[in-house]
């Protein structure tokens, strides 16, 4: 007997049957002997129902006012649907009951839409496991200090999910969702790609925030702060196949390294196709060019990914970075205005037709020539590269976008990626 | 300037441009000074779409477990609309926050599907109109003592909007609706129906209890105990109509009997085509005898209305009462099961087939002989009377379904009500 928290996507929740289906899921943990707390999402499409209400009603720049109402909003669509668990596990015959963020409480900060988990009150959720209950709590939502709804931004389920079995020491956290784990790549880019039996919380947060969206990332922060074990696996297996055989399906992300790691040198390809670059080019090569550059971009609001500097030459260097692709006219226009004037930079160029491709793994801290061996593999394709940035257990490049899927393949083969782990 | 509170049904937050107008009426009423406190229930057609999947999922008896979280559902609806009106009002330029039934907070008792308001916490509102902006608070909901949230039964909007009133001592309670007051009787039965300018609180409990649905009869019931003034008007009106014509639009609900009062002694006639009558024929006439009978109709919680009881003949005597049409057949049934056995009454019996027609006015007080008019008139239209209860300020008849129209419209106008009162 131990503590699990499941956790179901907007897609497993998306009918009344696909619900019952999760309470006939939760139902047969339950009466394994675990005690069961369940995140689900709100049915699929409901957010986006709402918020485009809101959009009707308000096309006005958001501001703290407009995100407190927004997040009011939004966070319905969680206690709807959580309600709706409760009642389908006690037409089942199972004990339930649904908590909303605050009932809770789960404590967050005051930035609304994208607020961050600060604490979790365990007290009613053991009371009510202790009587044999199965807890649902709201995903996605918390309350601020002031006692106003807060939501965690989209995906927030996952994050939710993970902060509780963190809160409640769970034994797993299983996020059930619409894919079935982590793949070496995308299988529509790669049909030979291949699920990972495991891979290691670093391994994940790199494919993660490299566009590999099985899981949000800030749900894999969190797992990796608590050291919370995480299972991704697929909601559309039969609710009542062999539980024992369930408990090892999908992908583990594991903190325990050396055990059962899978000992491939590169564990999966990421990409990106929403990403744009923008090079500020001669610019004057003194102490500060960087938060002058990039302070202007943060201050907008906008989220720089990749950073590239040059050494400079003749006191002056280039200067790339990349950005979300809708960001990108904002922040050239910007740049223009703001930067160009100030810097004296010669220019400011950019293309929005890019993508980014990264090998991942944590095997490639004890092994040389990766990088190199990623390069070459691009080079007999004839991709030329734009930008290159690295890390411990990742090598990104930046190419024109039109080579992505070649990309992706060729590497996904050169590393062997296709055969079984040895 | 005074502190209004304002209501709107879910026809008029039906859609986002409604949600629009409302926010325009709304901000009308703020930037002539008022302070604005609004309630406003889910958008038409969303209580029913939640408790469609409820039902779905669960076609059991409902216990506490199942009513808390049927409520945890329904509740999500006026969020959702309220957090919708405080966006529209924003973006209309007007400051406005939106407040959950738990977040104000309106305490309330734990009997969920039907809670009573117990006591509500103003100082978050007080603090918002003091700061100049729109209050929104959600209404049909509340939360008790154990932080469960609770809902006080279909139409509660109106007792929420009438209670939240009572406790801000608000200048008066404007509930706008999808009718353009309180009329003396159907318009849709009888054409020359006449809107009345003001009516009486106990006249407007009559009437609201006996079919005539313009305001939820729980609302009328807390805004007489609580002295509440409470108008009742179209939100169909155009938005941008003179306010000072606005406000003094529709129906008020008037607890000053003496001032203002239209001197009519009948101010309405109302009707119900919803109940059927039962008779339990030759029981013993002992003392008890009522509450034997009435007494096991509602522990099945069956609602009985008229109750009639006639003077016995040697030893017994006839008991007629009146249920909704629905509980009918499961009344007669547990008559006939429990209460002819043990009685040793002579017959049950009964018809579905009635309607009863009430004639509601103060003026009646005061006013020998205006039942005997009453049974005059429908005598001359040939319409038998089954059953008769009186009040001070009603006498009801129970007749043939098939007489309610040619009895209201002759007892409409045999009272005057289709001429401007006088």
């Amino acid at each position: 007997m131990a503590l699990i928290v499941h956790k179901y996507g907007g897609t497993s929740m998306g009918s009344t049957e696909r619900i019952r289906n999760v309470a006939r899921r939760v139902a047969k943990w339950a009466r394994a002997g675990h005690q069961m707390v369940v995140v689900p999402s709100a049915m699929s499409g409901e957010t986006n129902r709402l918020l485009g209400l809101a959009k009707e009603l308000s096309p006005a720049k958001p501001g703290d006012a407009y995100s407190r109402e927004l997040d009011a909003l939004a966070a319905t669509g969680e206690q709807a649907s959580s309600a709706l668990l409760a009642i389908a596990l006690q037409a089942e015959g199972m004990p339930s009951v649904s908590y909303a963020g605050w009932q809770v409480a789960i404590k967050t900060d005051s930035s609304h839409t994208k607020a961050r988990i600060e604490s979790i009150d365990d007290a009613k959720v053991r009371a009510d496991l202790d009587a044999g209950k199965v807890v649902i709590i709201t995903g996605f939502q918390g309350v601020d200090e002031g006692g106003n709804v807060t939501t965690l931004g989209r995906g927030g389920s996952d994050t939710s999910a993970v902060a509780i079995a963190a809160a409640l020491k769970a034994h797993e956290c299983l996020i059930y969702t619409d894919v079935d784990g982590v793949y070496t790549t995308d299988p529509r880019v790669v049909p030979e790609a291949r699920r990972l039996l495991t891979v290691s919380f670093e391994e994940m947060l790199e494919m993660a925030s490299l566009g590999s969206k099985v899981l949000q990332i800030r749900s894999v922060e969190f797992a990796g702060k608590y050291k919370v074990p995480l299972r991704v696996l697929s909601s559309f297996t039969d609710w009542d196949i062999d539980i024992n055989v369930e408990a090892k399906s999908g992908t583990l992300i594991s903190f325990e390294e050396d055990e059962n790691m899978e000992q491939a040198i590169v564990s999966g390809i990421a990409f990106n196709r929403d990403e744009a670059k923008i090079s500020v080019l001669g610019v004057p090569d003194t102490p500060g060019i960087a938060y002058q550059i990039l302070g202007a971009v943060a201050d907008a609001n906008i989220e720089v990914d990749v950073i590239i500097q040059n050494i400079g030459k003749e006191g002056k260097t280039d200067f790339s970075f990349t950005v979300h692709r809708n960001d990108y006219a904002k922040a050239v226009e910007l740049l223009k205005a703001q930067v160009l004037p100030k810097l004296g930079a010669d220019e400011i160029t950019g293309d929005a037709k890019i993508c980014k491709v990264s090998i991942v793994g944590i095997g490639m801290r004890s092994h040389v020539g990766i990088a190199s061996k990623m390069f070459r593999v691009l080079s007999e394709e004839g991709i030329n590269i734009q930008m290159i940035s690295t890390s411990e257990i990742k090598t990104s490049v930046v190419i024109d976008e039109k080579y992505m899927e070649l990309a992706v393949r060729a590497l996904h083969k050169a590393f062997d990626l296709d055969q079984p782990a040895g």
